[in-house]
């Protein structure tokens, strides 16, 4: 189901939007999608395609340093749709909780300093030998409370992410939305509020009550598909729009009745894809999300 | 994680209980756990190894005849927890739907035939080319409608297992034990009941809300780790109870409050388990089962 480096060879039903047509306003290019972009090649990337906004990862944030990262994005236009990411904070102990909140806090000073809309939290799985889940949700709950006020002063929103409970023994035991809301509702909405990736909540049952009670909490979306069969590294299984089952449309159509108006963020972990030239890359994905995710 | 093929190398801190121990009282073989072994191997093994019930799959029992399976099952003395598996009702159209029905009536007259204590259904995932996941739930809705009475009319009863979201594309779209009993509960329990199996509902943060509400309706209940990093085939992922992240003890103490006092069928889909000894990995079964199952 990946047809991601020949992109010519996928059926054109659409052609790519140029660079200002207004269906791109809303898209965002999360810099994971393109991982061997640097963060000038990533906005260079955007600025030649017409995509209006960026989701930026830390790692190559420091690699190009946080004060030419910010110089690069002030001077190109775009909007940052979040930072990703801060979280991990499941370790036990206060000598680990010391290091998981200084960690967060210093992510908070640089999604402040970078302009970015939130911060995502990926707020981590089981400790290693653990099996204790429900105390390890509890310190996710404690050190968000430790977080919170931190991050907002700043001007920064805490995006909790729920998570596929495929990732709920290494990366995240927020595992729903109704879970993740009861944890964000705790909070003024202007210090919590939450992510919608598709890939982690388009099998949900409840997936439509749930972006409905979340309303004003929704303050990141990002898109990817779910394909099978999976790929072998789960961390890596995330597909292109259209290669996989999730009805995008559907789920955006519930985000929009929510009164989520923000980007939305094509985040896409597949070793396919970064194999893959990074501007054929973009190209697809442009136009996968007119074609699978955009509603009119 | 896997050590499964090499039994004797593991920490030996329990060792393997005899026959007739009263701790195996409640253990049941899942047949798919020595997929290899044919069901008279299967009993056999069962008889040598001291665990008193078997849960049985259509395939082997048709490879074998199911009168002669029958015939086996009843002089053999074991409990039949329960025959895998009917479902896969979510195919669209009336000529798949017949199908699917008469499919699943043979299960059900199987299911009567062995004396298996309930038929566990999968109820199947998305239709090829469907993105619309809430109509193949209705789907499912509707043709466990047209089965339920057959069943109990047999004295059968239906168990519905709520699938890990991993498997939501490909192999079934009930996802959680909440959205199970609301489909259940439609139906009097003697018709309708469901499955709990660890793999597919550990990570739930409703889990033991749900446990307590399913009550009485849950008549099978399947143990198996969650281990990561998780294999690349997802369909042969589930672990060893010890390999990995579920804490069963737990959730077996959430059943025995809801009063669930049946059996405990050990399924491992697993294809290092599959290339190993089938009497040295019950062996193993047993052991784990009561270092990290068993609740006294």
């Amino acid at each position: 189901m990946t047809s991601l480096d020949v992109p010519s060879g996928e059926p054109a039903s659409v052609a790519t939007p140029a660079p200002g047509d207004p269906r791109l306003a809303r898209l965002s290019l999360n810099q994971r999608t393109t991982a061997r972009w640097s963060v000038r090649e990533a906005v260079e990337g955007c600025l030649r395609s017409g995509i209006p906004a960026i989701g930026l990862w830390r790692e190559p944030v420091a690699d190009t340093g946080l004060a030419k990262a910010c110089r690069i994005i002030g001077a190109s236009g775009l909007r940052v749709s979040s930072l990703c990411r801060g979280g991990f904070l499941t370790e036990p102990g206060a000598a680990a909780g010391s290091r998981a909140i200084s960690s967060n806090q210093r992510a908070i000073e640089e999604a402040a300093a970078l302009g970015a809309r939130c911060l995502v939290m990926v707020v981590g799985g089981l400790p290693a030998g653990s099996r204790d889940l429900p105390d390890a949700r509890r310190r996710v709950a404690d050190r968000i409370t430790e977080l919170a006020a931190y991050a907002a002063e700043r001007g920064v929103q805490l995006a909790l992410e729920p998570m596929n409970p495929i990732f709920c023994a290494d990366r995240g035991v927020l595992s729903t939305l109704s879970q993740t809301l009861d944890l964000a509702e705790r909070f003024p909405v202007e210090q919590v509020g939450v992510t919608v990736d598709t890939f982690h909540v388009w099998w949900d049952p409840d997936v439509a009550a749930m972006i409905d009670r979340a309303g004003a909490r929704i303050v990141a979306c990002q898109v990817c598909d779910w394909i099978t069969p999976l790929p072998a590294d789960t961390l890596l299984s995330r597909g292109m729009m259209g290669d996989g089952h999730i009805d995008f449309r559907s789920l955006m159509t519930m985000l929009g009745r929510a009164g989520y108006a923000g980007d939305i963020e094509v985040e896409i972990l597949n070793a396919d894809v970064w194999a893959a030239d990074p501007d054929a890359v973009v190209g697809t994905l442009i136009r996968r999300y007119v074609e699978h995710v955009l509603v009119a």
